[in-house]
């Protein structure tokens, strides 16, 4: 039996699952399960509680999300461009609350968080618009998705109304980091950082991100949303990327123990 | 001449900067001052529009958002800890748009973004927490100091009022990333991931985070703030850690190229 299968094992015994959809599942039970839905309920009149509505998105105006995002990626990066794609959109169909809502409060997260190279902020991003509209536990499991998508997927796929330039490269991450994935891409097109092909594929990577998360809102509104990707986490016994080799070459260190008691704990404190 | 000091004159030269303070500076001017002040001026009344208000915190208001943050931990991982524990400080003090903001919209970027090992999640949490309070602009600029902070010092360092368990170990990360900065605590430690001593160890480490910016937030309150980090992006020519050998051994790759014009379309974009 494989550490997965022990763990779901484990979970099930504990009473801690009710028919999630596997290990993803777990994950986003155990992240946004936790005390946010009664809050939820008692307080849905308030922009402080989500999910906030949602409405299922055309193939035109998910279109027009990514063109908004590729064009917004000009204005403020990569996670403001992810965002801003989805609530302008959402702002035009819904209105309040997202109309007030600060879309550039992770602009910050451009270049893997301020530069410093670490997730993409793409998925910050996505993450954000997934949890407004899905709320902590079903935006978490969206997202997961969606970075399974980002790490797997040949990219860029999104051809814009209005490029700023042209590229003809596509390149998988194998990753979620920012700096692989840009890293990898820059070297296949053979151009630097900044250069106006690095910001358009970045653009039209940011392009998208946010169609694919509007893809899987529209499907979870629809009752067809299936986490199906395992989380890396429950694979790998600590936060990590599948890609183990590329950092550590043929020495990938064991885990220095099997998951604790966290999960009990947890519980416990509510 | 070392390629910052080229790539400051090249700036100066193009007549970017106006008094920014260094190089952290310009990656702040450039991801946040390019559309967003005139906005916010434009339109102070809307949520939308950021910085929100800001009152400096007392030492005892930084040290009950450190105690917020380490209980928060338990309710919802890491970004929501360090997010949480600033905005709970300031519903109390300020009210609205702080009491309306719906806290759990980061609490996906746990685990480095969906339990992928990335960016950490305090650094999402603390990221969106500084650009609340100062705006895209100053706050990415905070967020580059508190990573700095992050990477280079011996963590955790905050004690809490209510440790749910003894540790013993501190641990110096030099990397923003999840799966470098607990994995390297864990093996010292010599635990697994989800002890009892891991979780209280990252509850802490949030304590830290969200201490850390608001502390900024006040000396920038002050207009004693003082962007001093150079972020990495500039440093490398590529988003990225300062740590190349950690995963790249002694064969680190060159860069695709120089910096391309990217500036330059940045702000002929607006």
């Amino acid at each position: 039996m494989d550490d997965t299968r022990i763990f779901d094992e484990k979970m099930s015994r504990r009473g801690l699952i009710k028919g999630a959809a596997g290990v993803a599942g777990i994950a986003a039970l155990t992240a946004g399960g936790l005390g946010f839905l009664s809050k939820a309920d008692a307080a849905k009149a308030s922009p402080a509680a989500l999910p906030w509505p949602y409405k299922k998105c055309t193939a035109e105006e998910i279109k027009q999300a990514g063109n908004i995002a590729h064009d917004n990626w000009f204005k403020g990066f990569c996670s403001y461009a992810v965002l801003s794609g989805g609530v302008e959109i959402l702002r035009k169909k819904i209105g309040e609350p997202y109309a007030s809502f600060p879309m550039e409060l992770t602009t910050f997260a451009h270049g893997g968080t301020s530069g410093w190279g670490g997730t993409c902020g793409t998925l910050i991003g996505a993450g954000v618009l997934s949890t407004l509209c899905a709320g902590p536990k079903v935006g978490e499991a969206i997202n997961n998705e969606v970075i399974n998508f980002y790490a797997t997927t040949s990219l860029p796929i999104f051809v814009p109304d209005h490029p700023k330039a042209q590229i003809r490269t596509q390149s998988v991450s194998n990753s979620p980091l920012c700096h692989l994935s840009v890293g990898k891409w820059m070297q296949k097109e053979g151009v630097g950082f900044l250069s106006p092909q690095q910001m358009d594929r970045c653009g039209r990577l940011a392009a998208d991100m946010c169609m694919k998360t509007l893809e899987l809102l529209n499907l979870w509104a629809d009752g067809k949303f299936e986490a199906k990707t395992k989380a890396p986490v429950f694979a790998n016994e600590i936060p990590s990327q599948n890609n183990c080799t590329d950092c550590h070459g043929s020495n990938v260190p064991k885990t220095s123990g099997p998951f604790g008691t966290g999960l009990d704990l947890l519980k416990a404190g509510h």
